[in-house]
């Protein structure tokens, strides 16, 4: 196994040009699919709106009116410890912490006909099907296994709006395809508003999916051709009377082209010879039935299933290639386009191939000149993954702020996405992070698909809204009182980052009004520093700060996701006023230092589902996104080398090449765009800027090929694992001298040539 | 009183054209709106997509899981008797014997706000208010009453797709109006899937109402602009907990411009000033919030009520000077222009401003070249109300058979429409009664908006159904056992008129092998007709009749919403051929005359909900559709005086211009075209032939206004309630010597003059 590892390793050494045919053999789907990962193992293309994967479990969100803990695992609907497979269903976020999704979800069987998915226990006693890793594979876009029950060997691919299935069937007189439209992830007793199918021949049917889940007012529709007739067909209601009522007794329940109800389960009657192939080509639209008709007479107009495979798989070397690198190891590689892969499905786009695309205003519009994309989770994305797309996919990131204005103007609250999912707001988290996506966007001149001035408008809006999230109090009195709205310093903290960005915008475009006004709220910050303990803390309606307080407890009053200690650093934009209130850059560089030593007690480990043992150094909280700039503030110290001391200690703790190799959730990619950008040595502390902050290189080799047709080298000499200190580093020839890159300068194209030592070099940018 | 009749009467009789100005005069909505009428009595303009009228009562069709008889006399939502309304929504059938719709309720209050509708007994309890008829005035297009408990005085009026209120309130600091999303007629406990609001600024809201009942799958989309902007809204959940649910707290649940669920009531609050009033505009769509919006922007650009209630006025006296009457009492006179006016509100326009419409495959089309139409209640109206708009409103009939042609391709079983409402197949009753009214349209060559051969094709696939009502069996067998498939005589008397309707298109459309196929099917009546008892009976599998029979009870097996009285005359197609086979002619009026004099014993007149006393003649049942051609039957015998003469029994018993004037359902305008008919001395026995049978006119004289310009008179002298006998007919001054008029003839324009007499003439309509 060495032997291989070591074969594969050197060809990439040896051959740059035609290892960059093959990037997906270093993707690993199934990284992150144990634990708290939450990605799924299933095929997909990048920013694909179909995710076509397995469901090993789709569990109730609440069990007796209660929420149910173990619907956490399977915010993806995979877990790889699982032993059965209970189908698979078409639309899967990735890496969230919380969930909705999983529609559509298909079973071929064979024997006598079940219509309920049976138990994990038994499966046996329902059409799900046991499995063996031994005979499951997964790769970008292709995903396959052996389902033991029925001896079915199945296959997945996509393209970027169907998912196709290729079931291999033994001999057979009772072979069935299962369409489950009960099924569905986080499930919400049920979230099922409405199903239909409508039988358009005995190759294709039609119909849609409509939920109040996560997405309050969600529908997918959907076409599904077969590339063999049924014979015969039917359905089933699931937990409740006969709802399709009427004077219905005409028609009986099977063979009855039309099908509707909240919940029910639908079944496709086959004979199959041993090895016959029945395959499926599964369209979704969010605008109508006949969008997906057309988006799967547009973009699978055949039956070659290998077509697609390798059409998508192209469209992965295509997107992965933009960057590439050679690393110390095959592991390192995996991880780094493991990682890249990750960061291209976490948004999805979300138009019909005319352009048909449903708004937050649930109506028809039509997207000219841009893509939509959907899965907007910002409160994590804004921080790495955006800035990750504007270095890397420039033109998906401005369509995606388009997509956000279009969300702005048709959303009723005329506020900027907070947390968007098929033409939903969900509301989750806080703060208004597309702000800094725009900021981001326009401050890098990456504003080809929108108005940049319609985008500080629409922010100004946002951030102006009084109803949100104690805003009202927050502009007349610099804070808002914990007593009157929670999470009271998150808030403010992410607020005042927002509205520096805000002021990075106008300033741009020359708007001094809303210049003043914003970056006056930018330094709201130091309204909640408490320079007694030398924490950000809440205040209540009296000005005075809130007598409990527990510096390590997630659950205190006043942060989210988060104890004091994790958001107390969260001062983007200004690291260095940050630093000088708390004390000083030798007072700070110490309570940093502690950060990453402090034996956080057990005891607070786990009382919040978001942070877990794996994803803690310390106290430190790397599985979740408060903390992801924190490593590189040691750069705003006399102690930069301690950034490079961090970043390589951090990244094979949390990051690795197993299925259980994520240290949290990888939140719709911003932890693997954390992981790309602190590989090749740099991050963006403060989006909305032009700045990266340098941290190590993992790679010893990268090249940037942008998409203005330049390219930027980054060479790193004497990487090593225990040469993880920067030595000396050098743009196009000349010494840097303060810890930082511009974006500009990687977008000129041009080479960095790193150094490496295994000795910190504490003179390095200290401004010399 | 009778000096203001007479008067009105004269002016009547002196200006022909003056009085052809104000024909709304005679039609008094709230005809019907007692006992099983099941008219309504609100506002609405001839095929008006919204029927805008009060709601006495929304009550659920279900209580405890079992029927709730008391829907039943619901099913247009008022009952005349009722002392409170609970609202007033925009959508009601007309007549109908099943229910559905009453979509969008909308109640003006004061005082404090209620949320709850309230009960009949104590209108206090709720936001509904007691009423009196001496403050409600109703008048095509317009409706008003005052609101007692609120001290509002409502009005309404519509456009085509807009309904507009206009109220006039109180001084209050306490004005609301409340949108109730929860009430329905018909509601199933309840039927709403799910309802949404969207609040676009404080003068304009939109959202949809989607519903699982008779139509199973309905949405009904809406905007609705307030003329004085609200000072503040919210809505409460109903009958369930929270399930607009996500990360939702950042808004409170008033003053959140957006609210969703499956059962809420919003409410919008005012101040209003004593006699001020606050209008709102309530536009619908079939298609989409926008497509609402543009219905209201293109229909009522403006806030003028007066103008919207006078121009859907002139609408109505366009549409019923069509034909002017001259009658013999004022009250003949609303009889006939309120039956006209309940034959113009039966089939309603069906598509938006832009000609968009869902179809049955809950798709969205657009209708070119057509006006779409929805509410077919065929197995009620093929008979006799097609027919008359193919006499009156041809170009419209054309345009319904073309609807109905969109509805066989869009549809999942590839069927005309059976029973169809809002782009869907309610399945209600049996047969295929589209076919006729196709056959009709064509063999009186009003095929200007459809493909007759395409219209052919539509009817032999669906006569082809196998899986439909038992037509497999008729197919092989020539009848439907009953011990396989219900009502089986109805079905197949039925099924042979419309396979006699399809012989007749296939005829003129020179299909011979089609002709053949189905001229054969046609017979098939006669293998239901026992002749030891003389009447048509059901057989089982074994080729045997069955053996209970009871030929007065309305359940017995083998029929459907008749007994076998009623059923076995239903040979319209081959009157003679029915006679001679039931014994001859002298032996069939025989047996007719004892239908109308047999005293039918108690017990059956309440066997079933659809036939009551008032609408029974002895055992002639006029209540209900089976017998509409039954008294014409007599010109296929020696007695032709006996149609006269029983024409003009029925008439004033079953019509009478009283609330509770209608002897049963009105059934979308089938039982008023049935008076329309009569009134002027004919009757399409078998629609799909040129030939009307001749009755007694009751009208003194009567111009047709026919849509290619020309006019068609009718002149009946010595006229009276006594004078009920034709003694002399001559068309263009040729006698008519059989009781048959030509469509052509009338088309041709002339005139028809009947002489009356207090004794019948026995040896007209002999041939000589």
């Amino acid at each position: 196994m060495i032997n291989l590892l070591l074969l594969i390793s050197c060809l990439c050494l040896t051959g740059w040009s035609a290892a960059a045919q093959n990037y997906i053999q270093y993707v690993n789907p199934l990284i992150g699919t144990e634990k708290m990962g939450h990605t799924y193992p299933g095929a997909t293309v990048p920013f694909g709106a179909v995710q076509l994967s397995p469901d090993t479990d789709t569990l109730s969100y609440e069990v007796g009116g209660k929420y149910n803990p173990a619907v956490y695992n399977y915010c993806a609907g995979y877990q790889y410890t699982d032993r059965t497979i209970v189908g698979f269903s078409h639309t899967h976020f990735s890496g969230t912490g919380h969930s909705d999704l999983g529609d559509i979800l298909i079973m071929p069987t064979t024997g006598a006909l079940q219509l309920n998915p049976g138990t994990a226990d038994n499966p046996a006693s329902g059409f799900r099907s046991a499995f063996s890793h031994q005979r499951e594979k997964a790769e970008p876009n292709h995903y396959s296994v052996v389902l033991d029950d029925h001896k079915i060997t199945a296959e997945l691919t996509t393209s970027s709006r169907v998912g196709m299935h290729r079931y291999t069937f033994p001999a057979s007189r009772q072979a069935h395809i299962i369409l489950d439209l009960v099924s569905g992830i986080y499930n919400y007793n049920s979230k099922n508003v409405w199903t239909y199918v409508r039988v358009i021949n005995d190759t294709l049917i039609t119909g849609y999916r409509q939920t109040n889940g996560w997405a309050r007012n969600r529908t997918v529709y959907f076409a599904i051709a077969f590339s063999k007739p049924f014979k015969n067909y039917g359905y089933k209601y699931v937990g409740e009377k006969e709802v399709y009522r009427g004077f219905w007794g005409q028609w009986g329940r099977n063979n009855t082209p039309e099908m509707g109800a909240r919940q029910f389960r639908a079944f496709f009657d086959f004979d199959t010879n041993e090895g016959e192939q029945i395959q499926l080509k599964v369209a979704l639209s969010p605008v109508s039935m006949d969008g997906a008709l057309l988006n799967m007479k547009t973009e699978i107009p055949h039956w070659n299933f290998d077509h697609v495979k390798q059409s998508g798989q192209q469209q992965w070397n295509s997107e992965l290639g933009k960057v590439e690198v050679e690393t110390l190891s095959e592991g390192d590689k995996i991880n780094f386009y493991t990682s890249f892969y990750h960061t291209l499905i976490g948004t999805t786009i979300y138009n019909d191939v005319d352009g048909k695309y449903r708004g937050t205003d649930q109506q028809i519009h039509e997207a000219k000149d841009f893509t939509n994309y959907t899965t907007f989770s910002l409160w994590d994305t804004y921080r790495a993954l955006h800035p990750w797309y504007n270095l890397i996919a420039p033109k998906r990131n401005s369509d995606m702020v388009k997509s956000m204005l279009m969300h702005y103007e048709q959303n009723p609250m005329k506020m900027l996405p907070v947390w968007s999912h098929y033409a939903n707001e969900n509301w989750c988290m806080i703060g208004y992070h597309a702000v800094p996506v725009l900021a981001d966007a326009i401050v890098k001149g990456n504003a080809s698909s929108f108005d940049a001035n319609a985008a500080l408008e629409a922010s100004v809006a946002t951030a102006r809204t009084k109803g949100y999230g104690g805003l009202s109090y927050y502009m007349s009195l610099g804070y808002i009182p914990e007593d009157k709205n929670g999470s009271s310093v998150s808030k403010v903290l992410e607020y005042a980052f927002d509205d520096w960005c805000i002021a990075q915008m106008a300033k741009q475009l020359n708007r001094q009004d809303i210049y003043d006004e914003f970056i006056k709220r930018s330094e709201y910050y130091k309204n909640v520093f408490d320079s007694n303990t030398g924490f950000m803390r809440a205040k209540n309606s009296d000005g005075k700060f809130i007598k409990e307080f527990n510096e390590w407890s997630p659950v205190q009053r006043g942060y989210i996701e988060g104890n004091a200690w994790n958001y107390s650093l969260y001062v983007p934009h200004q690291p260095a006023a940050m630093i000088a209130m708390m004390g000083g850059k030798e007072k700070f560089a110490a309570h940093l230092d502690s950060l990453f030593t402090y034996e956080l007690p057990e005891k607070y480990m786990h009382e919040s589902e978001d942070i877990t043992k794996d994803g803690i150094i310390g106290n430190y909280v790397h599985g979740n996104e408060p903390s992801h700039h924190v490593p590189y503030l040691f750069n705003w110290t006399t102690t930069p080398w301690k950034t490079q001391e961090k970043i390589r200690m951090i990244i094979p703790r949390m990051y690795q090449p197993r299925t259980d190799g994520l240290g949290g959730n990888d939140d719709c990619g911003q932890m693997s765009a954390w992981y790309l950008f602190s590989a090749l040595g740099f991050y963006p502390v403060a989006p909305g800027s032009l700045t990266y902050s340098i941290g190590s290189p993992l790679v010893k080799k990268a090249i940037l090929h942008l998409s203005n047709g330049k390219q930027f080298e980054i060479e790193v000499l004497k990487q090593s694992a225990e040469n993880v200190y920067l030595q000396r580093v050098t743009l196009n020839g000349k010494p840097i001298v303060t810890p930082e890159l511009n974006h500009n300068d990687i977008m000129k194209g041009g080479k960095l040539i790193v150094e490496m030592g295994s000795r910190p070099n504490k003179k390095l940018f200290l401004g010399k």
